[in-house]
């Protein structure tokens, strides 16, 4: 079938509808999907311009993704879409370690990137938890955090610059243009590969991406572990690591149910005594290093932890973050999960757990968080048992609330994860109706047709 | 006299033409100025409201200024604009210790700034070499760089958001809008704090910023001098310190010109015999500090420099990196300076270097490097007589062959000082005939009258 479209020889498109439901939505089991026309897969950016051009003749709506790890719905199909698959387009194009950059098609997943630039003693930090499934594209579209943000910022902070296919102002729909540099500084023109960098393949789809690499780091980092009577006591300590002046490259929050969630299903050996453990991650090299970690337990201990300690055993320390990586999955294997991504000031992190505790029990819903506490960027991830409708309800609610109470503490409702579908009502709460004037005008006037990812975040 | 516009009471504008000549341009002494129409100081967010409100309805130009120290004619009138002069914005709004943030009117002077946090024991790294003197405003306007750069990234991976003026689609001109966040991650919309960014305020007039600071460092960085027989063979140390996975907080190049007119005006007691000094600091704490100090300089030996070694003397090292911030001003002592600010690949800046000689050679021109060469941003400072047209010619010819250099070794024509008036023509050389168009259509979607700073970048 060919659904009369002038395609590349060679590239069939996807109808089977089992493959294509799979294909049709991200890991956000809340966020609603349509029923697409076809996927494709091309594997280099000219079958993808022959593609965005076959679409834009027929007013095709074009849903680009990457491995689907998403959690907000952005790669969500909309009705009668073509989805683009660039899950094949995964070759790492140049590593230039001289330069400390790396030129990647879309579909390279991020753990692949890592090790291979690893190879030449080089490192890509921004590590999103889904890191050794989601593609750069999709890190790159969603402007990926993870956990070492605090230190090391989110991945916009590592892209130079891009190639994708657009349409619109540059040309017909299938145009290529090149956006940004590969300088490790540049300011020749507007910053459009920023505004690429987030906006969820509503503006076209990236087909290739180069990146900043830092040099590898000289040693393994130290963790410190403290657990904590309560998450929001946990939360108080984060608030006086920054007090303290200390910069951990990671600092992460994991309540019981979590911790409980990942020993039922990996068995680790985890303890989850404690009602909160926050895990740190201290990286400077050398004697400076551990003198940080060192300050870093007595910074827990002080705030009132259980215990605190230095993790002196490589294992045990790769399980705790292993853990925290598996969080998200090891609950979803619980039923589904309605997943919070809100962000504050850090020193509002007690205030917001104490928010969540009082929205749980509002609702009457089990609310498990995971937080990347250091950044204030907290995930509650509310529970639901499956076919349970009232429990349905209760858990919109208590997302609702959570983005309300966010937004009040001057934070916004989408940390790292996007807008998608799911922070759409949130978003408008969030903005001033100028500024999402603003953002709707953007978006039209780069795809005048609506037909990238139409639906997504403002379009 | 008022105009006839409809300005807020006490607020007077200047028409003096010799006060309004001197707001008229930047420090860019190439780029040609129109003839304001006047100028005006507001001091507070509810008068730029006005003022913009009441230039839009006569459709006069408004253009924004800090303190002129820009190079590129970012800030230069054009005939009947309204000069919006933002000096007087000076006010530190907040220093939030905890979140490690700052929220300042555009008129905070850099050093300034970095003055009032390192009270709270806080850290501001962008340092452009014009900090003791501009704006933040400016500063973001232009997303200006510095020398700490190559370790801690330039003014946009500060600026976590801001307070703007527009008009289009947000509402009528004059119209206060917030852009970005106040949270370490968000994603909550399209990146438009990024997208002002560098917009060298064509997009409205910021009136606020919140900008991300880091932890004060706690001990002074180490200095590490190179001495080398050519400006190519410095820079094929540079190239060296990458392959050898080091990683300075500052990697500056100056060569004897630059050296001898520093000296000449301040008598540092700098020497000047090598044909250029490369600047290392290194800030990584403690003995693995004082490791990469040896490495440093032992790469420097390597790669042929004449001698090499780490600066045990605090007053000496201080007196190198002010010689590199002095060195613009020291050679605008001896007449107009055409400043070029090309960004090559770092691997590239031996072969850049060689060809800006044989460029200075060619054409007969005196050519001063000073470079961020770290980042591979290289600032040819040409010199002319004043009164000497054909010098004047031979420099232009010059700048023109240098931009056509770095592009050709995959650069930018501007890594830190923005397109202005003097990068127009060059950027229409960069960016390909679509990436131009996407950004024309950007500009003409956010401010459809063309009212914010007409001529520069696009518009």
């Amino acid at each position: 079938m060919r659904l009369d479209l002038d395609l590349p020889a060679g590239l069939d498109l996807i109808v089977d509808p089992d493959v294509l439901a799979g294909l049709s939505h991200d890991d956000a089991e809340w966020a609603p999907y349509g029923t697409a026309l076809a996927a494709v897969r091309p594997t280099n950016t000219a079958e993808v311009r022959r593609i965005v051009a076959a679409c834009a003749t027929r007013q095709i709506p074009i849903v680009p993704r990457g491995a689907g790890t998403g959690l907000s719905g952005g790669a969500n199909a909309v009705d009668g879409a073509m989805i683009l698959d660039l899950s094949r387009m995964n070759r790492i194009v140049e590593i230039d370690a001289e330069n400390m950059t790396a030129t990647v098609q879309p579909g390279v997943v991020n753990d692949d990137l890592k090790a291979a630039v690893a190879a030449h003693g080089l490192w890509y930090p921004p590590d999103p938890a889904s890191a050794p499934w989601s593609t750069i594209g999709g890190n790159v579209s969603t402007n990926a955090g993870g956990l070492c943000c605090l230190k090391y910022g989110v991945t916009r902070d590592y892209v130079l610059g891009m190639e994708a296919v657009v349409g619109g102002p540059a040309g017909e729909y299938g145009t290529a243009v090149r956006l940004g540099r590969r300088t490790t500084k540049g300011v020749s023109g507007y910053d459009l590969a920023g505004l690429f960098t987030g906006s969820e393949g509503t503006f076209g789809v990236i087909t290739e991406v180069t990146l900043r690499l830092r040099p590898a780091r000289r040693e393994a980092p130290r963790t410190v572990v403290g657990a904590f009577g309560s998450v929001v006591a946990a939360g108080e300590a984060v608030a006086a690591i920054t007090r303290a002046g200390l910069l951990p490259a990671a600092l992460e929050l994991l309540d019981r149910t979590c911790l409980r969630a990942v020993e039922d299903w990996k068995h680790l050996g985890l303890e989850a005594d404690a009602a909160a453990l926050l895990l740190a991650q201290l990286d400077t090299p050398g004697l400076a290093g551990d003198e940080e970690a060192t300050a870093v337990a007595d910074v827990f201990r002080t705030a009132g932890a259980l215990w605190s300690e230095q993790s002196t055993d490589e294992v045990e320390a790769e399980a705790l973050f292993a853990a925290r990586r598996l969080a998200y999955p090891a609950l979803e294997r619980l039923g589904p999960v309605l997943t919070e991504d809100v962000c504050v000031p850090r020193s509002r992190v007690p205030e917001m757990l104490s928010s969540i505790e009082r929205i749980a029990d509002r609702n009457g819903t089990t609310i498990a968080t995971i937080a990347h506490a250091g950044d204030g960027n907290l995930h509650p991830l509310i529970l639901a048992p499956a076919g349970d409708d009232s429990a349905r309800q209760a858990a919109q609610a208590a997302f609702d609330q959570i983005l309300t109470a966010a937004i009040a503490l001057g934070g916004t409702v989408t940390g790292e994860h996007g807008v998608g579908l799911l922070k759409r009502a949130g978003m408008r709460q969030e903005l001033s109706a100028g500024v999402l004037a603003m953002q709707v005008a953007v978006k039209q006037t780069l795809d005048p047709l609506n037909l990238f990812n139409p639906g997504k975040v403002v379009g």
